[in-house]
Order: C-alpha cells, then sequence, then structure tokens
C-alpha cells in the first residue's frame, strides 16, 4: 500500500521554498492576487451577509479580516468567509485534471494564520504552494483514471481541507508526524455535493473546506491523533470516496512535477466547461455584428463533460445561471459580455436572454478538448455562420497574463474598496516575497478602506 | 421521486411534542441522562485537552460550557467538544439498525443553543426527539436493504450533522423551507471514515457533526439557501453515498414510526457489536470462577459485523482497544470487569491481557443475531465450557432500566464533577419536562462544581 499521507505529509513539512522550480513560484503570486480579487468580487453577495449574520452569533472574537466586509471575525470564520467570498462568483481558478477550485481554501486558511501571527512572504508563498500542491494531487487520486468518483461530489469541498491543513500546517511548523494527523483530521471533515451547486452552498462548501483544514491544523499542533493510513487505508479517505481510487497519482513525480502548472485562472464568471462556448458566441457575435433578434438557432458541440455540469436550459437565478451553460450562450449575444453584471438574477430574468437559450442546443463530442468547442449559428435571413474554439482563453495554451489577472483583480475589486487601496494590493502581490508579515499588510491595506457597504443587487 | 428532505423538514418542524407516544416521550430523558454521564466520562480524556486548546484559540467567548471542563466556549465549539466528550470512550448509545451514535450530535447542538436563550424542557426534548429521528432515518437511508454505502464510511459523522440540524433548526423555530436548507447545508458538511475510528478522532468525527449541524441552523436561519432535494437529489447526499439508497426507508412510518425506541444505551464502553461477548465471558469467569491462566483457548462465534468492525487482535492502545474484541473479552476474564477502568492503555498493555487476547479466535456466523454470541472456552485442565448470549444486555429485549442508567451516570461522572452536583443532573433529568430553561439549570449544576481537574491517565 503506497503510504500517501505519509508523503504527502513529508512534502508538506519539508519543501524548500528557495528550490522550487521558478515556474512554480512565479505562479503563488499570480493565484493569490487572482484569489484577492475574488473574495472581494464576492464579498457583497447576499450568501456572504447571510453567513456572515450567523458567524458573527460566535462571538466577533476580532482576529481575521473578512476582505470587503470592513470587519474582523475569529480566525475559523474569517477563513471560510474570505474562501467563500472567492468561490460565490465561480471566478477563481481551475486545476483542469480534477476540475477542482484550488486556491481558495488554501489562502482563506492561511490568512487568516497569518494575522494572528507575522508570516513572512516567503513563508506565506511555500504554505500556499505545498498547499495546492497536495489538495491537486489528492484530487487525483480521485479522479485520475482508472480512478472513477461519484460526479455528485463537490469536490472542492471534499480535497480543500486537506490542502488549507497541508498550508497552515507548514505555516504552523508542524513536524511530519503531526502534519500526517492534520491530513487526516481535515479527510475527516472533508463533504459537500453537487447537488447544493445552483445554491448559496457554491461558496460555503469551499469556505468549509478553508475553516476545517486551519482547524486539523490547529487541533494535530495541540496533539489530536489522525491516522497515518487517513488517505489510502482500507477504510478510509480515497477507498471509500473513489472506486478505485488512483493512489499513486497523489505521489509520482512528487517533488519534481507540480500541479499548480496545470491551474488555471478563469477569465469568465461562471463553470470552466462553458468557458470555451463563451469565446465562441463572443467571438461570432463582434466579428458578424449579428442582433440577438437575427438569430433563428444555435448549434453547440462540446466536449461531453460540459453537459454532465452545466446541462441547465432554464436557470431560475443567480446560482443556477453559473453552472449553465445556455445562460451564457445567451448573454453573449444579448450582452456582447460574460462578467459579473451577466450573472445577476436581472440578466438570467431578461426575456431576450430567455430567447436565446431556448433557441440553443449543445451535444457532446468526446472528440473535443474540455477548452474546445464548436458553435454554429443560424440566422433568420439564412446565413450560417460557424466558429472553432480549439483552446479557450484562460487555457493553459491561452493563460492569463500578469496584466489580464491584474484587470480581473481591480473589475472585481473596484466598488468595493477605495481606489487607492486597489493599487496597493496589487502592489504588495507583486512584491509578496519581500513582505515580512504578509498578514498584517493585507490588513493595514484594507482596513478603514471598504466603500460604504451596499449589498450586490439579486 | 420521494421528497425526502421535504417530508423530514416539515416532521422536524411541525411535531407536536404532547402528541408523541408515551414511550417515545420516555426516552428523552433517558438519551439525555445517558449523554450527559458519557460527556462527564469523557471530558478528562487527553484527546479533550488537545481539542480545547485548539478551539479555545478562536477567542474564548464564554457563551456555552463544556462540561467537565470548569470552562465555556463559543456555541459552536462548546457543542463539538460536548459531543467529543460524549463520544470518546465510545459508552454513548446505538441505533441498532443502523449502527449510529444518535444522541450525541443532537444533544451537543441542543445543550449550546440552549445556554444562549432560555428554552423550555418540553421544546428542548422535542428538539431532542426529532433530531435523532430525523438522524436515524437518513442513516436507514443509507443503510436498510437494499442500500449499500461503505463500511469504510463514520457513519454518525456522516449523519449527526443532519439530526443536529434538524434538531438546533426546531429550537430555533424555522419555518420549513429554512429547514430544508438547513438538513442541505449540514448534509454538505458530512464527512468521516472508520479510518480514523481508533484515533482520537473517534470523538472529533461526531462532535463536528454537532458542530456543523448548529452552524447550518444558524445559517439557515439568516437565509443561507441549500437545495430543496439536497438529500434525495440525483446528485445529493443519499446517491453519492449509497449505491442504491433507500429512500423511502428515510420517510416510511414518518410521524407514526418511531426510530428510538430501537436505540440501545451501551452498558460497557466499547463497540456494541462486542458486548454480546462481554456478557457471554463475563458470565463463564464467573459462574466457574475461571483463573485466567488457566485458560488454553477461547472460540467465539459471533454475528459477522461484529468481525467487520472490531476484529483487531493487537491493539496497541486504548483507542485501538475501544473496537478491539479480543481486548474486552481479554480483561473480562482478566478483571471480570468491562468499564472505563478496563479501556486505559495500562489495561491493553498488560501481558496477562495480551495472553488471552493471543489464545481468543472468532468466527462469523450469519444465522447469529447482532445481539448473539457463543463462546467456548478450553481450560488447561481439559473442560470445556459453553455459553450462549441471545440478546446481550443493553439490547432491546433487555434494556437498560432507569436505575441502570442512573448508575452509568454517576459511575462517570463521579470525580468530575462534585458529588452533590450528581444528585442535582440526575434530578434534572428526570424532571427536564418542568424546566423553564434548560440550559441555564444545567449551567447552573455544573458551574464551578469540576472536581480539581486531573486528566485521565492514559
Amino acid at each position: 500500500m503506497t503510504d500517501v499521507t505519509r508523503q504527502l505529509a513529508a512534502f508538506a513539512v519539508e519543501t524548500d521554498y528557495g528550490a522550487l522550480p521558478e515556474p512554480v513560484r512565479r505562479e503563488g503570486p499570480r493565484a493569490f492576487l487572482n484569489w484577492l480579487g475574488c473574495c472581494l468580487g464576492g464579498a457583497r453577495d447576499p450568501a456572504m451577509a447571510a453567513a456572515m449574520a450567523a458567524f458573527a452569533q460566535l462571538g466577533e472574537a476580532p482576529q481575521a479580516s473578512v476582505l470587503g466586509r470592513g470587519r474582523r471575525l475569529d480566525m475559523a470564520s474569517a477563513a471560510l468567509l474570505n474562501c467563500m467570498a472567492s468561490s460565490l462568483n465561480a471566478f477563481d481558478d481551475t486545476h483542469l485534471e480534477s476540475v477542482i477550485h484550488p486556491t481558495g481554501p488554501v489562502a482563506g486558511a492561511l490568512l487568516a494564520l497569518a494575522e494572528r501571527r507575522p508570516v513572512g512572504g516567503r513563508d506565506f508563498l511555500a504554505a500556499l504552494l505545498v498547499g495546492i500542491e497536495v489538495e491537486c494531487r489528492v484530487a487525483n487520486m480521485l479522479t485520475r483514471p482508472p480512478a472513477e468518483c461519484d460526479v455528485g461530489l463537490y469536490m472542492t469541498g471534499i480535497v480543500g481541507g486537506i490542502g488549507a491543513a497541508a498550508g497552515a500546517g507548514r505555516l504552523l511548523g508542524l513536524d511530519c508526524q503531526r502534519m500526517i494527523w492534520a491530513l487526516g483530521i481535515a479527510a475527516a471533515q472533508a463533504g459537500g455535493f453537487r447537488e447544493l451547486h445552483p445554491t448559496m452552498c457554491l461558496g460555503f462548501v469551499p469556505g468549509n473546506g478553508a475553516r476545517s483544514g486551519l482547524m486539523a491544523a490547529l487541533l494535530a499542533e495541540q496533539g489530536l491523533t489522525g491516522a497515518d493510513t487517513a488517505l489510502e487505508g482500507p477504510r478510509g479517505f480515497a477507498h471509500v470516496l473513489a472506486h478505485p481510487p488512483n493512489l499513486e497519482a497523489a505521489v509520482a513525480g512528487l517533488g519534481t512535477q507540480y500541479e499548480v502548472l496545470g491551474n488555471a485562472y478563469k477569465p469568465y464568471p461562471c463553470g470552466i466547461v462553458i468557458h470555451p462556448a463563451i469565446d465562441a458566441c463572443l467571438d461570432l457575435a463582434e466579428a458578424h455584428r449579428i442582433a440577438p433578434d437575427a438569430i433563428e438557432h444555435i448549434a453547440l458541440e462540446v466536449h461531453p463533460l460540459t453537459l454532465v455540469l452545466c446541462d441547465r436550459p432554464k436557470p431560475n437565478n443567480r446560482n443556477e445561471a453559473l453552472v449553465s451553460l445556455y445562460h451564457w450562450v445567451a448573454a453573449a449575444f444579448v450582452d456582447r459580455a460574460a462578467g459579473l453584471a451577466q450573472s445577476r438574477d436581472a440578466r438570467v430574468r431578461d426575456p431576450a436572454l430567455a430567447r436565446i437559450r431556448a433557441r440553443t442546443k449543445a451535444q457532446g463530442n468526446e472528440r473535443l478538448g474540455r477548452d474546445e468547442v464548436k458553435a454554429r449559428v443560424t440566422l433568420a435571413d439564412g446565413r450560417v455562420l460557424d466558429a472553432h474554439v480549439a483552446h479557450a482563453r484562460g487555457s493553459l495554451q491561452r493563460p492569463m497574463s500578469d496584466s489580464d489577472l491584474e484587470a480581473k483583480f481591480r473589475g472585481q475589486a473596484q466598488g468595493v474598496l477605495a481606489a487607492e487601496c486597489l493599487d496597493r494590493l496589487v502592489e504588495l502581490c507583486w512584491r509578496i516575497e519581500s513582505s515580512a508579515d504578509v498578514g498584517g499588510d493585507i490588513r493595514r491595506a484594507v482596513e478603514g478602506r471598504a466603500v460604504e457597504g451596499r449589498a450586490v443587487e439579486g
């Protein structure tokens, strides 16, 4: 039996930041900037107001900032809430092999912990990168063939806490035995189902991963024991959730190959399997100046996974629209845009979008890549227009540049924090390696800078 | 599709305490007294010290008592810690059909909430009983044939939060829609694996259920949405965890048949499938005055589930011993007792017990009941002694009486709380229906009454 728990724990404890390959280190600040923007973009969501009100009932120990809310809570609640905010718009990032959104749970736990004690930039980045690595590898263990697991598992919720525990345990300086316990205590709290995707739990589930991973590390630090075989044992995480699991996928190339290099930052705020279709429709709408009323029919060929996850022809609200292929196709043609403005309830209810949704049909094609689409639009005047996107924007072949990420950050953060604060946070991210106190720097940058809190309109 | 989530939510919201059958109402105070004793019996466990130290780092808002620790914490942490304490000695209760331990997660959540606002005795008992009912039915949905689910699931962790949410939601007065959300938010946090059974997570996992169920109810109260089909939907709780689930089992006879009537209180602090063997060995040892050294061989026939769960011939520590059939057989012959004293590390390490363990063999017999055993002891002098226990002590056929439960409570609580406090708590439980403020009454009974805190020896 491969000793997955021990090998991942040793990796998390022993990895030397300076020895990481440069392309891996480069992803640390990029992932963190992308995440901060998503936190701020989600901070005013109605789901955040509900969750804040519930967690504030636990006593409001002002330990860690809830970004964009102008308030501090205990560090476990803050970890949850920041990760939740970053997940609510489905705008975060995606480990393409396993389709998890890895940064949220790890960064949520780390930032909360880094407000409790000064943490230098390199230590913070090391913890972030080992947390993401462990998280993605645990996801691969459940999803890389021959592994099979139920499509109903909300995979970021299932593995997020384990990544967060690895990262938080690294910040706490756990030894290898305690890191093993931390991974097991986190695995013991892993949960989440896709049935809850089109609800406010879309954000709550990953958020709960951030919280549970942080607590797992704190509990292991105090000596709460877990099993040495928590992940790989016959009655452990992998064998219960996957039939069979792929234990080798968790450790193959560990320390030489890095999963963060397969992590993509989203250009559009919705399920990533929708993105190639958005690209194609935006291109067609723009190139041919198509008026929405002129559209007779839209036919899409997509990777089959797109339909498994996002075949939702009639979304009723914003949460359902986030995982509706048809909503975003319609928005691309009606609004010629696919940003946060397109995910408001008002857009979902617009009859102009409903008309296009009803005229859109999609079918799966095994031969297409996950980031590929073929689109054919038939117009009322008889014209037939075709588009083929081989690799969606934001994919590994067409990655978001640093300036793309900066623009994405500003697009989400403006209106939430004062303008001068945005510059400071961007600067902080690009220079994070030289920070002596990441949590303190972030706190000082955002404190008192929240723009007068208006909830996002439903 | 059976609307399981809605039906269970409606049951939790609408059940009229006064209309519950008398035998059902009778189990409320019994379950609560049994649970309080188990809390106190586990309060000084080393696992509790570790967990207290971690949760106290969240700010120590003194909202709710951690029983037997002389300390209050925020209500979510207190819910977790009290349920954890009650689970750590495997001495609590068992819903015999699903083999979950139902009272802990529900009572943990309710007591914490009842310290935040006055709750009358009948309201408290109603919430306790509907929480237990929902919890057991959700477990039946995963385990009653033709349902099949992985034996590695730590079932109390999987369903405990859902029961706790039903109970806490009832206390909060949630309407049916919010109760539906609460059940879904709790389901989204369900987790736990048997691989962690022989570790301190034995207690942590159910404890986390208490916490997550309480938070689910508080979150739903504030408007955090879950799915109407969280439990039964194609990508929801039941279909992901069981293949197939038994949706009908969740709702058949709801409101007329009560699962709490199939809940048994443990006479021995270990896995319940071990209990018939303990009975047989204690009987043999006593009746024939067998000296441990005189034993040549012990042969047991047990229900196959006993070996699935507790076939652990060489336990290394107390946590492993709690789920070792062989440890308790040995203790019964060497100590002629099977109480908390027998689950200490020192007993596990005793060579006299190791000698008996090594001479014990067990085999599964499909024709035996789960609470049945056949034991044959061969002595060095050639004598062969047989025993057959048809129904173990504590089973539904030989239930623990009220005075058995009171003695069990006192056995666990003495040495943890001052003597006069024990009387007061017992009195409180038997008269709980007339309490105007259950949480306040409990708090006043235990406050400042902890016997000078000495940790239990490992």
